[in-house]
């Protein structure tokens, strides 16, 4: 079965830098409503989404930022970025207990991360994604909302065999699905590995397009899955016959490209799906990051429309339904057992968890 | 109260013939999502409409047939017609245990009916509509989708004297309210008979400007309910005067319509509402086809939107809500009766019903 | 905690008298669908909007009125304005249970009450607002849905600092949220009055386009509320340094609206938002008028977003959310208060309020 419990206590993505500016963003993370906004001078915070008072949504309007202080649009209670109250309506007073929670904030790779949790994340800092942000790679990215729950988008991306049949014309050829995987989990580092490398497979319109390969290809897929927000593709392309990679790891004949994704449960049912596509290749070619941002948003809605359908199956399924699982699923079954394991690690009471 | 429950072990149509093709077809009866096709050889199949792996609906884009068999859009695993598992991506070795479920097919009166039940129907087969094939008959069909419980369109089908109310302009007269009908029940068959006949009656513009009556008629409607699924109304109609049919059945004098609805559950608040006008006269006529079929799908739509209305109101009912039956209800009452004797005769415990 | 029971065996706004005439009109107040007509003579009668054959609502087509009765749209079950059945198909005998639960009706101040409970109302008579209906007033009226509990739009009226933000440029300006309030409550009449008198404020849009008033303004805003239903708030404007009232009560310095809200919950989370405005000056002029109730409206419609919102909000919330009082709410908690004490004396056990 699907893991649908949230895994507390870790960092997960909330947006990426661009969107977090002089207007109030809200997102709703492992069902906490979170507000998130720029200061002045530039710095990203986050904080319960809701006025202490009321429980008016400081991220709607007529809710406005002032300087660096939120105001709410319902009564004017507002907060500064450390989410204390310092002003309430027709009186001096404000009450000791008037403050937001904060959430921590790291802003890397492009992406603002927050903890989500009921313990500091001391030292813990988030997976890195560095080729967003490389002078060497050239980036296209979007965000899509899955009205799924996240476990389903788990186990579609840790099994790609799928491309074949569901992004047949984009990324797919029969190579994939016919390729075996291997699977190895970093039990102590909490990170799942799914490589499957073709030899001679045809050359998929995603990479012909962009690399301009005319014929069939060597194509590694190599997965680095970081539960239970970041997912790494490591994708080589190189036409068949080409040299592998040197021992010092350079590898000039072959086409990289860096699919991220970070997958963050926003309710049970709903998940933010952040989507990245990296290429050490054309890096300032227009018409090549045009063509990747459309293909890869193309590939992403197509899964979005699948998992939207199967949540509906789900949900109208009774509670223990059958599943069987082949070869291929063994990424993801290790990526679920993870889950679980994190998710049990983070659980609180609830009680300790309301606010 | 109104039967919510459902009666298993019986035949549902699932479908008019000319609905499976060489397209899946995916219907939901009893909650059970079924896919349907046809073979190249013509031969309509039935089987659960997901997939044993990840429960992809096998029914939707881009699932697809190759053949006889029907290839998962997700994943790629490929099943014959007889819901046996024949290919799966990344591994020759097939588990024993991926087959779908298949249902008993019986093609029959132009219905394609399925068997929903955990016991196999054995001898038993569904009512005959024999008309809707017959080359003395000229048929009009259709369905609509009901959003309300199937015990509502018993109700409405077995109490005809809503013509007068719902379908007032279309079917329904003064004299359909006023007249008193006569009820029976065949215990054993199951059967339930409800006969109001109209020996003076005006002509409603469904029969005027079909048949070209002008004046006043004797109208006959004789109810023949084989619950759960299938009601046949024999309708009479003949200017008033007309001699009565003949000792050995023969009915020169008279108009003959057989009004077929097929009642299949397919969740506890929707329906599918199959209808068919079949007549004996204008066998070549199209503009009485025309007409016949867009009068009788206006009536359905009619009956659609009150019975719609009322899963609203009862819905939002406490859970005992009060009716009060009359006369007119005496068919009603006796098809909920034999519909509870058949769900209790037909349940299964939850766990046996899993899949 | 919003208070979200209902007080029962209470009166409350059903609808305008002139909303109530020949054609049928439903409505649901705490929970009971209620139909609403008014006999030939004039009469506002109102009863329970289900039939007692199979619960068909008489407010909805094809049900009509036929002189003084009703007509079900289903089967024809006809009804007197006193509830009682008086036509059944096809039978002569009516059963004597035949009849609908009638409500007591006051129409008064242009409202038409219902009593909703199990006791009669006895000499128990709606509040006043007599400026509706005054020839000394003219007034603007409206209502607008609200799919929100009503305890949100008791909090909402009773606490006027919201002006300021949710209704800057139409009523709010800086000083109402500045300024404090004073509250009373009469234990025994089960009143609240909250006060706020401002001496020297910015006249808003509202008041100093329909007034012609340039300057700045004395703003007194007298609220009265009589739960559950009838919220007035006395409003006074008067260029700073106008005579106050006189001993005898007169002002004629001094422009006065009478802002009229009944608040009628319809479903737990629905509620009519009734709303009048009544003035006592410029009383012909036609522009005043269309300017108040586009106002108002607009004005309405803030909150109507406002507290959508918020029921979205609560409703996602878990079951014990925090919230933080500040002394603008002093008016608002006690309305929850004697809101709660009214729930409590007039609950009945879910049986006895079966119909």
């Amino acid at each position: 079965m699907i893991v649908t419990e949230f895994a507390r206590n870790q960092w997960y993505v909330a947006a990426y830098g661009h969107e977090v500016g002089r207007r109030q963003l809200g997102r709703t993370i492992l069902n906490e409503p979170i507000l998130l906004y720029r200061t002045e001078d530039g710095r990203a915070v986050a904080m319960a989404d809701r006025c202490v008072h009321r429980r008016f949504p400081l991220s709607e309007s007529p809710s406005h930022l002032v300087g660096d202080r939120v105001v709410c649009g319902y009564h004017g209670f507002t907060y500064g970025p450390d989410g204390v109250c310092v002003a309430v309506p027709a009186q001096q007073r404000i009450p000791r207990t008037a403050r937001l929670r904060t959430y921590p904030v790291v802003e890397q790779d492009s992406f603002v991360w927050v903890w989500i949790g009921d313990r500091e994340p001391g030292g813990t800092l988030p997976p890195r994604a560095p080729w967003l942000v490389s002078p060497e790679y050239a980036t296209v990215c979007g965000m899509e909302p899955l009205n799924a729950r996240y476990g389903l988008l788990v186990d579609n991306l840790l099994d790609l065999s799928h491309e074949t049949y569901l992004h047949g014309g984009y990324i797919g050829t029969p190579e994939v699905a016919e390729t075996p995987i291997t699977t190895e989990v970093d039990e102590d580092a909490g990170v799942v590995y799914v490589s499957r490398h073709m030899d001679d497979a045809a050359c998929p319109p995603f990479y012909a397009e962009s690399t301009g390969i005319k014929g069939r290809i060597t194509r590694w897929q190599d997965i680095e899955y970081h539960p239970p927000c970041l997912y790494l593709l490591h994708s080589r392309v190189a036409p068949v016959g080409s040299p592998p990679p040197a021992d010092d790891g350079t590898d000039p004949h072959a086409f990289h490209v860096e699919v991220v994704y970070a997958i963050t449960p926003s309710t049970e049912n709903t998940t933010y799906d952040f989507w990245a596509v990296a290429r050490d290749f054309a890096l300032d070619d227009e018409k090549v990051s045009d063509f990747l941002r459309d293909s890869n948003r193309t590939v992403v809605l197509q899964d979005v429309a699948a998992l939207n359908t199967l949540e509906q199956v789900l949900a109208a399924e009774p509670d223990r339904y059958q599943e069987l699982s082949v070869n291929i699923d063994t990424g993801g079954l290790a990526a679920r057992r993870l889950l679980a394991r994190m998710a049990a690690a983070g659980a609180v009471r609830p009680e300790a968890a309301a606010r």
